[in-house]
């Protein structure tokens, strides 16, 4: 699945590829991996970069190399992961009313790159995403955005709890879909700074998340079935914005 | 990818299976079929019944089953199709304020499986598709709509153009979502009786069918790529509906 550019094996490579400063969505590493001065340099060189490390089965590398990959595989990101700590400060400084989508969890690439694109059409500021559990933002993703990833800048945050605590406190109106709301989602006021926070496909918005967030809104559901696709979701959540912003006199 | 409880085959089967009343999405018939008794009377009868035929090489059936099918295969629906002739005074009839999404070509299934999501969880009235050159209504299409289409009218149409036209002359007010305009699509009011037309993933909607509608609205397009997804475009289209006729005070 994943093409030859996408990843790079062998510890000496990745040490190589993780200090020149390369994105790497994920390093995979064999579960038996033997220590030793280079295991342990790698090791260390991960911790220092922060990179996101997964323990697996041998076999799941060989599925994706038949090479000599020595049990490390550095699976590339295929954009520029900017970080919220830095980009919150300059979209002020910019004078933009900010407006990011923060995704709690969306796996499917598809969505995800549906959603990437409803954003880069909306004016959205950024698409903010978890660094474990949610979608790898690989060339699927980016063909399915029809190139929205190569405009929108990514944050990719540890924590999207912690993510949503910086948002409140630098001033941002956190607002979150979810079925368990009975507000109506075109009641809100979206003309300041605001983040909206998207659930997973299957289990929404973490419980400890909505806690945090000033408002819970619901799309409303008039049929049987009761629940949309969540890029469609999304989408409608993301144009109310744009409505609101637009009829209060925003160029956007 | 077709199931065995997804097509009928032999010229004998179809034959009953179209005399039966099966839904059936169209016969595949091989282009060098031979003529003699038993093809005449299945011509005849997938006439006097108005089923779609495609000619196809014999190895496109081949690739379906590799039983004896004599060339002969009729798909079936997943769904129960429904008149437009007959659903449009049933709504009027009903006491409702009919709201139509109508969709010229949109041949993706997950899209037109979300589309149809997206309808049902509006309350909307049904969907309205061409009979030839648009999406199939299968299997695939019933999951991805969530369980959708077992609730949702589909109207498949032979004629988009003149479901538009009947569509007017019965009242509607029929607003096509196209990138060709410069109205912002919730300048216009939804309140009655309204079929939204939404266009193929490529091409849009055909040029013949914008010159029949009464608005042609565009969704805003604030970034670089400047184009939504098709099932993002049209949640964003029919949640404005809602949005307007919840605000007018209908309970939808």
């Amino acid at each position: 699945m994943l093409e030859p550019d996408e990843y790079i094996y062998g510890i000496r490579a990745v040490i190589e590829a993780v200090e020149a400063g390369k994105e790497i969505d994920k390093v995979l590493i064999r579960k038996d991996l033997q220590g030793g001065e280079l295991s342990a340099e790698l090791f260390d060189c991960l911790h220092r970069h922060r990179i996101i490390i997964q323990r697996v089965p041998a076999e799941k590398i060989d599925r994706i190399t038949r090479r000599n990959h020595q049990g490390v595989l550095a699976i590339l990101s295929a954009v520029t992961y900017h970080s919220l700590a830095e980009l919150v400060p300059t979209l002020y400084e910019e004078g933009m009313v900010p407006f990011l989508v923060v995704l709690d969890g969306v796996t499917d690439v598809r969505n995800f790159g549906a959603i990437a694109r409803t954003c880069e059409c909306a004016g959205a500021d950024a698409v903010v995403i978890p660094a474990r559990g949610g979608v790898g933002v690989n060339a699927d993703a980016v063909k399915t955005s029809a190139g929205a990833l190569h405009y929108l800048p990514v944050c990719r945050e540890r924590s999207i709890l912690n993510a949503v605590k910086f948002l409140k406190d630098n001033g941002y109106k956190v607002v979150a879909a979810t079925e368990k709301s009975e507000l109506n989602y075109t009641k809100v006021d979206y003309t300041g700074p605001v983040a909206i926070v998207m659930g997973s496909e299957d289990i929404g918005i973490n419980p400890d998340i909505l806690r945090h967030c000033d408002e819970l809104v619901a799309i409303p559901q008039l049929g049987e079935i009761g629940s949309l696709n969540v890029s469609v979701a999304s989408g409608v959540m993301i144009y109310e914005v744009v409505r609101q912003r637009l009829s209060a006199g925003f160029s956007c």
